[in-house]
C-alpha cells in the first residue's frame, strides 16, 4: 500500500484544510497510508472534529514551516525541523512512497533538492503544470495539457529541454492515461530552425528520441488551442504563459460581470447562459483542483496549488499516488537512459 | 505636406485592396501626398475603378515584389528592384517620409535594414504590436498596450531592452497621445531581481533614466489588465505573447459557436448578448486595423498586416503620418542620446 507524506502546514489554508482533506480521504476507498507532518496539537484538534480512519494515519511533530512568502534558503536554513523538509526526509528514508505539499512552491523545489537526488542524466529538474485547452486527451478525453518548466529553470540549456521533453511524456503517459502524448518545443515558428539556439539544438535532438512522439514545434496560437499535450519550454517563458492564461479567465470573467452590470437585456442573456458559463468556469478553476508534479527526482513529488481547496488537495494525494503506482520515476530514470544512449551513440 | 511610399505589392490581398485603400484615402480631408510604389499597369488598372483625387498620387514603377512566403535574404539579393525596396529608397533620398508595407515582414524589416540608418546608440530594432487591454489610457482612452519587440530580436541584451523601452515609450506618447505611458519589463516576478540576467540589468538602468515613467517588472497576468502601457521584452516571448493572445480570441470564438449549437436557450442567451458581442469583437480584431512600428532606424516604417483590409492600409497611413508630424524619429534619437549619456556619467 502506498503511503504519502503530507506537509499538513503548507498553503494558504494550512494546517485546516490539509488536515480536513486527509480526514476525509482515509474515509473513502483507496485512500493510501497518511502521514501527516506537521503541528502535532493542531493535527490532533483538528482530526478531532472530523470523521477518519485513523488506521490510514501517521502524525510527525513537526511545528516550524516555511511562511508563504518567506525567502525559501534562508527559511529552509533557520528551520531543519520545517514541516516540508521532515516531510521530505521520511519520504527519502522510505517510511513515505510520496511528498504532497501546498507550501511556498521555493521551499517545496529546495527541500526536494536538499533531500532527494537528481536522477542520472537530469541537468535540471522541472515543475509542471496542467492548463485547460480546446482539445480532449487521452483515456478520460480531459482537456488538460501539461507545460512544463513552469517556473524552476528560467535559463534552458538544448539538454534541459530534451530532459524536461522526456519527462513529461513519462508524466502524461501514467498520470492522465495517455498512451503517446504529443510532445512539442514551444517556439516562434513552427520550422525546425526557428527559435533560440537552445530550442533548435534540441528540436534535433528529440527527433532522433525512439518512442518519443515529437511533434516539432508549437507556437503561442497553439497554447489554447491544445496542439501539444506535453509543451516545452524554459521557466521563464513558463511562467509567463501560464500566468497570462490566468489574467485572460480574470479579463473574461470581469468582461461577464461589466455586461451584465449593462443593460437588462444582457442581463437575461447571461441568465440563459448560465448553465454553460458554469460549466466553462468549472474548467477554467482547473489551478484550484490540480497538482503539480516536481520532476527529476528519485522521489515523486506533488506541489499543491497554495490556495488549495480541500478537493484539490486530496487530487494530489489521488496524482502522488498515481505517480508511485505507475512507476513514474523508473520510467522517467528509463527514458533518460534512452536519451543518454541515443546522444553518445551519435558522437 | 507630408509624403508616404505605399508598397502596393505588399499583402495578401495586394495589389488591389492596397490600391483602392489609396484611392479613397486622397478622397478623404487630411490624406497625405501618397507614392504608390508597385506595378504601373496593375495600378493605373486599379485607379481607373476607384475615384481618387490624382494630384496627391505619383506612382513610382516597380513590378517585382517579396512574395509573403519567401525566404527574405534570397528574395531581396535576387530582387533589388522589389518595390518594397524601391519604396524604401525613395524613404532614404527625401522623395517619401514614411513607408508603409502590408508585405512579408521579414521583408519589409531587411529592406529598411539595408536602405536606412540605425540611430545612434540603438543596439536592435524592434517592431511594436498593440493588444487590446482591460485598461483605458490616453487622450484616446484606447484600449491597446504595445508590446515590443514583437519578434525581430529574439535574444535580447540589457542594452536592447533599455533601447526598446526608449523607442516604446516615444511611440507611445506620439502615437497614442499618451503624455507620460507607463513602461514596464516582462518578467516573472515584479521584484527588480526577477528575471533573467538581461532584464535585471535592464531594471537597474531604465529605473535611472529622466523623464521616463518605468514602472517596473510585470507579470503574464498584467498583459490582459493592461497594467503597463509599453511591455518590454525579448523577441521570442513578445511573438508567443503576441500569437497566445490571438489563440484566446480564436477559442472565444469557438467557444461561443458551441455554446450556440448546443442549445436553444444558449441560441436565445447569445442573441440577447449580441450587440455586446459584436462590440468585443471590434476590439479583439485589433489586428486588423493596427500598423506595427519598425523602431530604431532614421526613417518611419510602419508595417500593416498582411490580411489588411482598406480600413487597415488607411490606418496605417494615418499612422505613419502621425509618427512624421509629430517628430518621432528626432524623439527617439533624443531618447537615445540621454540614455547613452546616463550611462556614460554613471561610469
Amino acid at each position: 500500500m502506498t503511503t504519502v507524506a503530507l506537509d499538513v502546514q503548507g498553503g494558504d489554508l494550512a494546517p485546516d484544510v490539509p488536515i480536513s482533506a486527509a480526514a476525509h480521504c482515509t474515509t473513502r476507498p483507496g485512500c493510501p497510508r497518511l502521514v501527516l507532518v506537521g503541528d502535532r496539537e493542531r493535527i490532533a484538534a483538528g482530526l478531532a472534529q472530523a470523521p477518519h480512519d485513523a488506521s490510514l494515519l501517521r502524525l510527525v511533530h513537526a511545528p516550524r514551516f516555511v511562511p508563504m512568502d518567506a525567502e525559501p534558503r534562508a527559511a529552509l536554513d533557520a528551520m531543519p525541523d520545517a514541516s516540508v523538509l521532515t516531510a521530505a526526509r521520511l519520504v527519502r528514508d522510505g517510511e513515505a512512497d510520496a511528498l504532497v505539499s501546498a507550501g511556498n512552491t521555493g521551499g517545496v523545489v529546495l527541500a526536494c533538492a536538499r533531500t532527494f537526488k537528481r536522477l542520472p542524466g537530469v541537468s535540471r529538474c522541472a515543475l509542471g503544470a496542467v492548463y485547460p485547452t480546446e482539445t480532449r486527451r487521452g483515456d478520460k478525453q480531459d482537456p488538460f495539457s501539461l507545460i512544463l518548466d513552469a517556473g524552476l529553470t528560467l535559463d534552458v540549456s538544448a539538454e534541459d529541454l530534451v530532459g524536461f521533453a522526456i519527462m513529461g511524456a513519462a508524466y502524461a503517459q501514467r498520470i492522465s492515461h495517455n498512451p503517446a502524448p504529443r510532445v512539442a518545443l514551444l517556439s516562434n515558428g513552427t520550422e525546425a530552425s526557428k527559435g533560440l539556439d537552445a530550442i533548435v539544438a534540441a528540436h534535433g535532438r528529440l527527433a532522433k528520441v525512439p518512442g518519443l512522439c515529437f511533434i516539432g514545434n508549437v507556437e503561442g496560437l497553439d497554447i489554447p488551442r491544445g496542439t501539444a499535450d506535453v509543451v516545452i519550454t524554459g521557466g521563464f517563458v513558463g511562467n509567463i504563459v501560464l500566468k497570462m492564461l490566468e489574467g485572460v479567465a480574470e479579463t473574461v470573467q470581469h468582461l461577464l460581470r461589466y455586461a451584465f452590470d449593462q443593460s437588462l437585456i444582457n442581463k437575461a442573456g447571461l441568465a440563459l447562459l448560465a448553465p454553460t458559463l458554469r460549466e466553462l468556469k468549472k474548467t477554467t478553476d482547473w489551478q484550484q483542483y490540480g497538482g503539480a508534479p516536481i520532476l527529476g527526482f528519485d522521489r515523486v513529488c506533488i506541489k499543491a496549488h497554495g490556495r488549495s481547496s480541500p478537493r484539490a488537495i486530496k487530487n494530489a494525494i489521488k496524482v502522488a499516488c498515481r505517480a508511485v503506482d505507475s512507476g513514474l520515476v523508473g520510467a522517467i530514470a528509463e527514458g533518460m537512459r534512452t536519451v543518454t544512449s541515443t546522444a553518445e551513440s551519435a558522437l
